[in-house]
C-alpha cells in the first residue's frame, strides 16, 4: 500500500473525526449497554487500513485530468483512495471496518477553481468516468457511495483547495465562499469582521459549505439563523453541460426559484463552486439554559407554543424521556443521569438586550408549560459536547454495538403519531431479530407548522450487521412515510433514502428530477445512483 | 354578441376591478398631468365591448370537455370570452380598449375539482387545445396572454368554482384551500377561527390563492408574514402527465425542494389545485404610522438598519422624493402634497404587547436615521387606499396617459445604482421619443440582504402607445439586468419578462425549465410561451 497521502484527510478512515477526538466509553455507559442490550465486547483498536484494488483510471484519462489540475492534484495513492471511500454512515463504517473497499475511487482530484471543475466534468463525460463530489466526507446516507458500475473509473473530486472567502459585502451582509471552506474556517474567516454564519450542524467541524448547500443542511441554531437553504442568496454550479449561476436579489418572482433545484441536488446535477450566504453580526452574548418538563408530550407542546407565539430562541431542543434518562441529551455527559422527565435546552444568541427581551417573551410560555429551570450549566455542557455525538458511535461500534441515527419531520398534528411509529418500527424490527434495541429521540429543529424528530437507535450487532441494519432501515423508512413524515429532515437522500423518495415527491417528482439530471448531466457521470436512480434501474 | 355571462367575471373588461371602484381623476392631479406631461385628454367612457371572432373549439372537443365539467361549465359566450381575454397589464388594456381580441379564448371552462382539471388537461393534450389557467385574471406581465398560434383552439380554465376551504389544522396552524379562493374570501374563511393568512398584494381584492402560488407572489406585509412562497407548506398540481403532490414537513432535506419548482411555474407546468399554507393568529392590533426622512438615500439606510437589526415591522415602505411629492405614496390621497422629504410607512400587527416591543426596538433606529413622526393618520390613509393603485391607471389611460409599473430587487449594495439606472432608462427612453415622463419609486419589500424597488412611470400616450411601451420596456429591462437587478420581484415573468429570463437564470436555467416543461407537458398545451419559450422559438 502506498501509505503517504498527497491530498490529506480530515477524518480517520475507520470512523468520525480525528484519532485524538476518540476516547473509550465510560464505565457507566458500558455497564448500561451490557445490562440492557447485551453489548459487552472489549474495545478493538483499529488495525491497518485495508488496501484497495489497483486504480482503474486509464493513463490517457489520467493525463488529461493532470493537464487540468496539475499532477500534484491527482492522487492515486492508497491512503488517499481509502480516505475518500464512501462517507460516514453506519453501513459505510461497517463496510470499511470489514475491509470492503469496493467503492474506493480510482483517483482523488483536488481542483483549484471553478474552471478546473468544469473541465474535469467535461473530460470525465468524454472518458466515461464517474465523479463523486467530496466536501467534508461527512455524508451519513450513502451520498458518497454511488452506484458506479459500468463506468471506466470513478474519481473523488475533493474541493478542499477551493477554500477561500471570495468577498464580504458588509452593506448587504453577505459573504461569498468557495465550496471547500469547512464550518470552523468559515467562522474564523468571518470573525475578524464581527460576523457569523450561524450554521452549526453536528458535522460542523468537518463538513464544508459546498456540502451544506448540496445537502440542504440545517444547523442546530436553525431557529435563530435559519436553515442553510434560507441563508443562500446566490450560488454557482459547474455542471457537465455548463456553468450555472443563480440568485438575483434576496427573493424574486422570476419563475420557479431555481436556487432550490441546485440546493439539495447532492452532487447529482453539478458541483457547487461558489456560494453567497447571508451573514449576521456575531452575537455579543450566548446564553444556553437547561429546563425540565414533565414529559415529552408536554415538551412538544412547549416548543410548539414558543414557535407559534413568535418566542422561539436561537436554539430549542427537547429530549424524550429515554434520551434524558441515559444522559444522551448531552453527549459529553453520556451515561450520567441528568434529569427527571424531559430535558429542554434553550439557547439565546444576540445582544444582551435582545436576549433579555426574548427570554422575557419565552418566560410566560415556559411557566404555562410547567417547565422548571435547570440553570446554565447543562446548557454550557451541551454546547461543549454539541459536535461529539458521532464519536460515540465509533466507540459503540468498537464494542460490538450497532448504532444508527434516523431523522424526520412532519407537522405538529402528525408529530406524536410519527414519534410512536418510528419507535415501534425500530424496536419491533430489531427486537424481533433477537437484538433488543433502545430508541432515544430529540427534537432539534422547530418551525411554526411542525418540527424535526431525531432518533438514536442502539442494539447489539448481529452476525451480519449490514443485513441487520438494512432490515431495520426498511422497517423504519416505511414507518416514516406511512406516518406522514419526510424521509429526511437534514441528512439528505443519498443512496440510503432513495427507496422512499417516490413516496416523498411522487412519481411526477421523480420524473422531474430525472429530466433535470438528463439535461445537466446527460452521461450520468455525477454521483450515479445518488438522489436520482440510474437510468437503467 | 352573446352578452350574457355564464361564468361571471370579477373585473370590468376594459380595466381593473369593478365599475363602482372607478372615479374620475381629481382636478389637482389632472392639473399636474397637464402641466408636467401634456396629458390633457377628456375622460372617455368605455363603450360596448368588442366582439371576438367565432369560437374555434371543434364540436368533438367541446363535447369531450362538456362530459368532464358538464355543459354549464363550458361557456363560449362572447361576454365570457372577452372577460377572459388576457390579463391586466398596460399592453393588455391598450389592446382590448383598442378592440384587439386576437387572444380571446375559444371557450371558458370552470372545473369543479382536481380530477376535472386532470381530465381537461389530458383531453386538451389529445385535442391540441391550449389551456390558460385563470385565477383572478390579475396578471400584469402577459401571464394570461400566451402565444397560442398553431393550436386548434385555446381555452381559459377559470378556477372560480374551486373555492373551498378544504381544512384547517389549528395544531399545525395550517389551512388547505382550493385554488380559486380569492384574497378576501380566504381571510373571511379564516376569520371565524381567529386566524389570518396575512398575504395582501395590491391585487388582493381579485387575485386567487392558486395565482399567488403560481406567480410566487409577495404581499405588502411580507416583512411580517413572509412571502407567499414562504407560507406554502404543501401543494398539489394537476399536470398533463399526472398529479403532483409536494410538501412533507415544514422543511426537509429530501433532495431539491421541488415545491419551489411548482411555485412560480405560472401555469406552464401544471395547474395548482390545492395549496396548504401556514396561518397565524389574527392580530389583535394593527397600527400604521407615517414617518418622514430627509431623503430617499437616508430612508434606504433606515430600512436596511431595521431589517439587519431584527427590528423590522410587519410592513415597511419608503417612497422616494417624487412619489412623496405627488402624493402617490398614498393612492387615496393622490395629487395632494403629503410631506416633504420622503414618506416612510411602518405597520405593526400583533398583540398590543408585541407591537409595543417592536416599536420600542425600532425607535432608536428611527431616531438615529433622523426620522420624524407624521402620526397614525397617514398610515390609516395608506391602509384605506392600499389596493387602489390599479384604478388610477385606468383613469390615466382614460385621459390619454400611459402608465406602467416596473418592479425589481437586488442586494442593498447594488440598490442605489439600480434605482438610478431604472429611472434614467425610463426617462431617457420616453423623453427621447418626445413624451417626457415622471418616475416615482417606492420600496415595499425589505429583507436582510436587500429590498425591492417599485417604479410607477407616467407619460402621455404617443400615437402608437404599444410601440411606445415596448421601446421603454426594452430599455428598462436592459437597465435592470445591467445593474444587477432581478427582472421581477413579485409580478412574475409571463410573456413580458421572458426576454430577460436568460440573464436571470442563465442558459442552464432556461434549459432546466424547458426540460421540466417537456417532461410534465410534452404537448406544450399549458400557457404556451408563458415563462418558457415555445419549443420552436
Amino acid at each position: 500500500m502506498t501509505t503517504e497521502s498527497r491530498v490529506g484527510s480530515s477524518m480517520v478512515w475507520w470512523g468520525w473525526g480525528t484519532a485524538e477526538g476518540h476516547a473509550p466509553l465510560p464505565d457507566s455507559i458500558r455497564g448500561l449497554l451490557s445490562q440492557a442490550l447485551g453489548i459487552d465486547g472489549e474495545p478493538t483498536a483499529p488495525g491497518a487500513p485495508p488496501t484497495p484494488a489497483p486504480s482503474r483510471l486509464a493513463q490517457d484519462a489520467r493525463t488529461r485530468l493532470e493537464v487540468i489540475v496539475g499532477p500534484d492534484a491527482c492522487s492515486t495513492t492508497d491512503a488517499d483512495r481509502v480516505a475518500h471511500t464512501r462517507g460516514k454512515s453506519t453501513p459505510d463504517l461497517l463496510k470499511i471496518r470489514g475491509g470492503d473497499l469496493t467503492d474506493a475511487p480510482d483517483a482523488v482530484l483536488t481542483p483549484a477553481s471553478h474552471d478546473d471543475v468544469l473541465a474535469i466534468l467535461a473530460t470525465c463525460t468524454e472518458e466515461n468516468v464517474a465523479v463523486v463530489p467530496f466536501g467534508g466526507g461527512t455524508s451519513v446516507v450513502g451520498g458518497l457511495a454511488p452506484e458506479a458500475d459500468g463506468f471506466a473509473a470513478t474519481i473523488a473530486l475533493d474541493l478542499r483547495r477551493m477554500d477561500a472567502l471570495v468577498r464580504i459585502d458588509e452593506t448587504s451582509m453577505t459573504a461569498t465562499f468557495q465550496p471547500g471552506v469547512r464550518g470552523p474556517a468559515a467562522e474564523a474567516l468571518l470573525a475578524p469582521h464581527g460576523l457569523t454564519l450561524g450554521h452549526f450542524p453536528q458535522s460542523f467541524e468537518h463538513a464544508s459549505l459546498g456540502g451544506y448547500a448540496a445537502t440542504r443542511s440545517s444547523g442546530q441554531a436553525s431557529a435563530g439563523y435559519g436553515r442553510f437553504d434560507q441563508m443562500i442568496v446566490a450560488l454557482t454550479l459547474a455542471t457537465p453541460t455548463g456553468t450555472w449561476t443563480l440568485g438575483r436579489g434576496p427573493h424574486n418572482a422570476a419563475g420557479p426559484d431555481l436556487r432550490h433545484v441546485a440546493i439539495g441536488s447532492e452532487g447529482a446535477f453539478g458541483v457547487v463552486t461558489e456560494v453567497t450566504v447571508a451573514v449576521r453580526a456575531a452575537p455579543a452574548v450566548r446564553r444556553y439554559e437547561g429546563w425540565q418538563v414533565p414529559s415529552f408530550a408536554e415538551g412538544v407542546e412547549l416548543l410548539r407554543a414558543l414557535a407559534q407565539g413568535g418566542a422561539l430562541p436561537t436554539i430549542a431542543r427537547l429530549s424524550d424521556e429515554m434520551e434524558t434518562g441515559v444522559g444522551l441529551a448531552n453527549a459529553k455527559a453520556a451515561g450520567e443521569q441528568t434529569a427527571q422527565g424531559c430535558y429542554v435546552m434553550l439557547g439565546f444568541e444576540g445582544t444582551a438586550e435582545q436576549n433579555d427581551a426574548r427570554r422575557a417573551a419565552a418566560a410566560p410560555v415556559l411557566k404555562a408549560a410547567g417547565a422548571s429551570s435547570l440553570g446554565d450549566e447543562l446548557g454550557d455542557q451541551w454546547l461543549e459536547g454539541r459536535f461529539h455525538g458521532p464519536y460515540l458511535r465509533d466507540a459503540l461500534l468498537d464494542v460490538g454495538g450497532l448504532v444508527e441515527t434516523v431523522e424526520t419531520t412532519t407537522d405538529w398534528a402528525a408529530l406524536p403519531g410519527l414519534y410512536e411509529a418510528v419507535r415501534a418500527a425500530a424496536v419491533e424490527s430489531l427486537s424481533g431479530a433477537g437484538t433488543p434495541a433502545i430508541v432515544l429521540c430529540h427534537i432539534s429543529h422547530v418551525y411554526r407548522t411542525g418540527a424535526s424528530l431525531y432518533f438514536t437507535i442502539v442494539c447489539k450487532q448481529a452476525d451480519d450487521p449490514l443485513a441487520q441494519w438494512a432490515a431495520a432501515k426498511q422497517a423504519i423508512g416505511d414507518a416514516i412515510v406511512g406516518a406522514g413524515g419526510s424521509i429526511t429532515h437534514h441528512h439528505a437522500v443519498g443512496t440510503d433514502h432513495r427507496p422512499w423518495l417516490g413516496a416523498e415527491v411522487g412519481d411526477v417528482g421523480l420524473r422531474v428530477l430525472r429530466a433535470i439530471k438528463d439535461e445537466l448531466d446527460p452521461a450520468g457521470i455525477l454521483n450515479p445512483g445518488v438522489l436520482v436512480a440510474r437510468a437503467d434501474d
